[in-house]
């Protein structure tokens, strides 16, 4: 589980990184700013969680995260340099990095015998917070908050399916990719058929 | 002093997750989006403060507070759903939560051996960033910003008061109540008269 | 070396505090809200890095750094009170603080045996975050987003610089005064001349 736990990290401070300096690109920043935007979508979710849960910074105690996130941004940057780009091509990338950043999160805080609702929100924060801060930065509306896309939403229903899955004696290991597929599938369709959930007031005619 | 400051803080999150709720609900966030806004209105001062403090998250350790946020959050919810409310509504338990969390996370420094200044500073930071949040969340200017309202000078005038009062040798209790007082009764004046401070530069005529 | 940077800190952390203050007052804040900006603005980097790296908060442990950065915008506040000012008055002393910061910085995690390229990124952090926040609390956009200032590109070269020359075997405190330079020159050739790095995308014509 640890070996797993670590590479669909790795993966997920890829992915982030990529949808970072994609958003960051099409805001004419420039290479080392755009560089930076995508290290903290990467490693943000995962920071905040570690500073709550008060473990060690990954990044901090293992320098490898830190090099996957310049790297990947890097070959992002000179890859696509120059091509114009369909605007919303990052959300597919950014869907992955939820549903793996939300499932690593949850288990990790489970692991550090965070009480289960704790837990639970640990999973969302890990997952929503790098793309919050990359929409804060690139002076987007955060896409957590917008109506009809279910974002922390189907990040808390992979992570609370999670720990019920594991409550009811399935692995840690099949539990997980379960989590993931249950995040990405509510996302994906959330963006194809815009669900939503109910709102506090109707909107004004 | 303990067991005040324990039931202390559960009221002042439900109050505070009452206002996150109010206010993402005038702005047309679902449920979930309106809940985790009362959430992070909620716990945000009292997080930043312990991590400042290098303390263990209150909420990390004691699941009470979480369940207390998203009951008070649900609750606010569906109780209010649907029915027209006028949009200042939220100020008057907003100022309640601003003097509740100001004396709890000025009194918890204190007794975490902080210097003075810096548990006054403790204070103003876990009554005022829970708002902070909910406002740059809800993507309206910080109220603790605004001219005219004494925000943050309300809970600076009461924590200190806090200190002065049991450095001269009232009980810890007495000091605490007098503390919020002073904290709710400046504020209220403040919004009710627009009392201000003098700004560095006259107005441009 | 450990006197130079506390000593190197308080002057940074005045500096940025006069910024702060600088800023908000021409956004018509009030004297509290001023010096509140002044002391996120001063405290505000070290303390990202301070949390990152597990340490004790720097200005929680010794509050002359509160009190310094109080009373540098207490200062501030009264001298320039109702003069005239020109706008951009700010960016040279923001320019020596981000010099001296990002240079503390880098040191620090050093000592604290952060990994090299983590240690650059502290440097960063520590040199950049106190002028983002006072940005953000201002509403102003962030400078180290703008295109042609150099920003954090000066900073992390300066950081790098410090890095390479200690391990060539220059001495601590003369890799400190070059690094210090090297951020400080080209982040103020950058402002002369709007240098630029390259971006993702050429400018819409």
């Amino acid at each position: 589980m640890d070996a797993l736990l670590y590479w669909v990290g790795l993966v997920a401070v890829a992915v982030n990184a990529l949808t970072g300096v994609l958003d960051a690109g099409r805001k004419q920043m420039d290479l080392i700013g755009a560089l930076l935007v995508g290290v903290a979508t990467a490693l943000g979710g995962g920071t905040i969680r570690d500073l709550l849960l008060d473990r060690n910074v990954f990044w901090v105690v293992d320098q490898t995260y830190l090099i996957v996130a310049l790297s990947a941004g890097l070959i992002t940057f000179f890859a696509v340099r120059n091509r114009p780009l369909p605007p919303r091509l990052f959300l597919i990338p950014d869907a992955i990095g939820l549903a793996l950043f939300t499932i690593v999160g949850t288990q990790i805080a489970l692991q550090w015998h965070a009480p289960w609702l704790v837990a639970s929100l640990m999973g969302v924060i890990t997952g929503v917070v790098g793309g919050v801060l990359r929409d804060i930065l690139c002076n987007d509306v955060p896409l957590v908050f917008l109506k009809g896309e279910l974002y922390a939403t189907a990040a808390w229903a992979g992570a609370l399916s999670l720990i019920v899955l594991q409550e009811i004696g399935l692995s840690a290991i099949a539990s997980a990719w379960v989590g993931m597929a249950i995040v990405l599938l509510l996302r994906l369709l959330a963006m194809r058929y815009h669900l939503t959930l109910p709102t506090l007031n109707p909107p004004k005619p």
